[in-house]
């Protein structure tokens, strides 16, 4: 039954949810500082990496990253019709590879835990993978091959979003929330007061700063900083160079995780640290060297890229690493929280889950699992 | 006797003459896109180091370097009255330590040969060093002691010059230069024509896209491209800690060359590569990399610094790598150019010998020994 949502926060989730709620028949509004900016969506890669994100004793949030992944085809062509705007959806897969041989064997076991979940990964010797990716160093010992983990321009994405949501008739409050009253009720930094029909909480690292939640039954948010880097091809007169990359590689360095993502536009986002450090959120010198240290280690051709930003974003995480969906123990108020590392990859799975859940739906069993306590 | 002077650039060699020539009765004008932000100057570490950046077979060059460090005390104190403004001149001095034996050897190489020129500088030993400066690596091989080098905030500088040039009566005109003429003249790029009294090329890097200066009988003056990375305190609230260095660093690390200037906000600039690869100033992640993984290697401290700024400058370098200061061959048109790394040293040096020139007044030996061919 449609009714009237005010969805807090202006990410990748926000904006989605606010996309399908609004295609099905809600009257939306977002209320977020800078919608389609906001949050760690704005700093993401945008990899949709179902398989090479499945870490041991996640299972269950593996195949909830998979069946994430099965609806991304769908949704971004319906969102490139429905906005009239490239978003950079690429299916061309991923490589991961191993510098030493201490990184060899710990693919190899994530190998073997891939393929005892069923996932489509392979290996491949260094020569292999150098014909996947031929701007990779000589001196790697081999990786593998992941068909199934793609990429979205997450910039693009956002920007989509956002005129789609425009398209659909989305209302955009441009504003902070402070505070979330049972009933549901709203109150903006400004001190202006709101009583919404329901609310959505999809307010990313923002959620803490929220007050009111603590009978929500959602669990505790907590930021976990990233840096991550942006480099192009400089644009002095040399034509237009072949680019660097054309699929995404991954790389254990000395085991560090880095990656390396290309865009069309022949840019690279490297990535990304994980740390723990509260809401520090400068862009600090070390963690600019490790990552630039690491990325070319194993395609050395970056370092003739220009460094175009340096930035770092804070993933919102719950103690399991899992996002929380559905009505919390206030009255009116439901949450899409908690995406962590997969915010950009379960938007889809999330956006449909909140039709189901606003309209008052049975939502599937994995969606089920999902839901605050 | 005082004349009427078109300067053409606006870095810390225009700006200085400037206003040295006005404070000197001449009416001065200076043209260039954006004075007081152009070029090298801009991008500078602001070091005054005619010792540590003796090199080996240029000892006509460190003669001038010390003759200009000797005007620095005057010329800081002037300054700083007229315009009222802190430059943040810093006598603290200097350390040059080595990473390795094979730099600990070149240190000492370059030990004898300041002993040689009767430079004052003290051989020091790792605990020496870490002594001077805590917040060093405990693997170095020691180092030198040079009191005499010492630095300059040139950003502050570059303020105070504009704000001392305008008190002093200067006139901006905040356009490019594209054409010289003997008599003298100048084109603006916008077709506009002067017919000053004098002129007085200070340009920089920007000399070899001015035309008409064929028969000038100045040298080719060619870019020399560098990368410097400003580093900063974190703000996030974290209490005021105690800066992490008190005096410049400089540092062979496998050869390579490093610097870490400390500012009195507690930042620090790091730098500096020296590249010729023409008018590219694209800052390179290759570059950054490098910069970072020497600093670090000498201070592991700047991790925790945030990073603020990365930036290129392109440094205008004679074919001998020594400035160019006198009349030209062309009537009426003086010129101050080719300060390669040494701008911000020579210029109460250059000012001073711009006033001498300009009032056709005799010069002394060692700015006679500048004059164009």
């Amino acid at each position: 039954m449609p009714s009237s949502v005010y969805i807090v926060g202006g990410g990748v989730i926000g904006l989605s949810c606010a996309w399908e709620l609004s295609r099905n028949g809600h009257d939306v509004t977002v209320v977020a500082p800078t919608p389609g900016r906001d949050g760690a969506s704005w700093v993401a890669a945008g990899m949709l990496a179902p398989v090479t994100e499945a870490q041991f004793g996640e299972s269950a949030l593996t195949a909830l990253l998979l069946e994430g992944a099965r609806l991304w085809p769908g949704f971004a062509a319906a969102l490139e019709e429905a906005s009239g705007q490239a978003i950079g959806y690429d299916t061309t897969g991923t490589v991961t590879v191993a510098l030493d041989t201490s990184d060899r064997a710990s693919l190899d076991d994530l190998l073997a835990y891939q393929h005892s979940l069923g996932l489509d990964a392979h290996r491949r010797n260094a020569t292999e993978c150098r014909r996947l990716v031929p701007a990779l160093s000589p001196a790697l010992r081999g990786g593998i091959e992941v068909p199934g983990d793609h990429q979205v321009d997450n910039r693009a994405l956002l920007g989509a979003l956002a005129t789609a949501c425009r398209g659909a008739g989305v209302t955009f409050v441009e504003a902070a929330v402070c505070a979330v009253a049972a009933g549901p009720g709203l109150v903006l930094a400004d001190g202006h007061r709101l009583r919404p029909e329901h609310v959505l909480l999809a307010a990313g690292t923002g959620l803490p700063g929220i007050a009111g939640l603590e009978a929500s039954g959602l669990p505790a948010v907590r930021p976990v900083k990233g840096h991550i880097l942006r480099l192009g091809p400089p644009a002095a007169g040399r034509g237009a160079p072949a680019p660097l990359l054309e699929r995404t590689v991954r790389g254990l360095v000395h085991g560090r995780s880095v990656y390396l993502v290309p865009r069309r536009d022949g840019s690279v986002v490297v990535g990304a640290t994980v740390e723990e450090c509260g809401d520090d959120t400068a862009v600090r010198a070390g963690a600019v060297h490790e990552l630039l240290c690491d990325a070319r280690a194993i395609v050395p051709g970056i370092d003739e890229l220009e460094l175009c930003e340096a930035a770092t974003g804070m993933r919102p995480a719950t103690p399991d690493n899992t996002p929380c969906i559905g009505w919390t123990a206030m009255e009116g108020v439901a949450a899409a929280v908690g995406h962590y590392r997969n915010g950009i990859l379960l938007a889809p799975l999330t956006a449909a889950a909140a039709v189901d859940v606003l309209g008052r739906r049975p939502v599937s069993p994995l969606v089920e699992s999902l839901a605050p306590a």
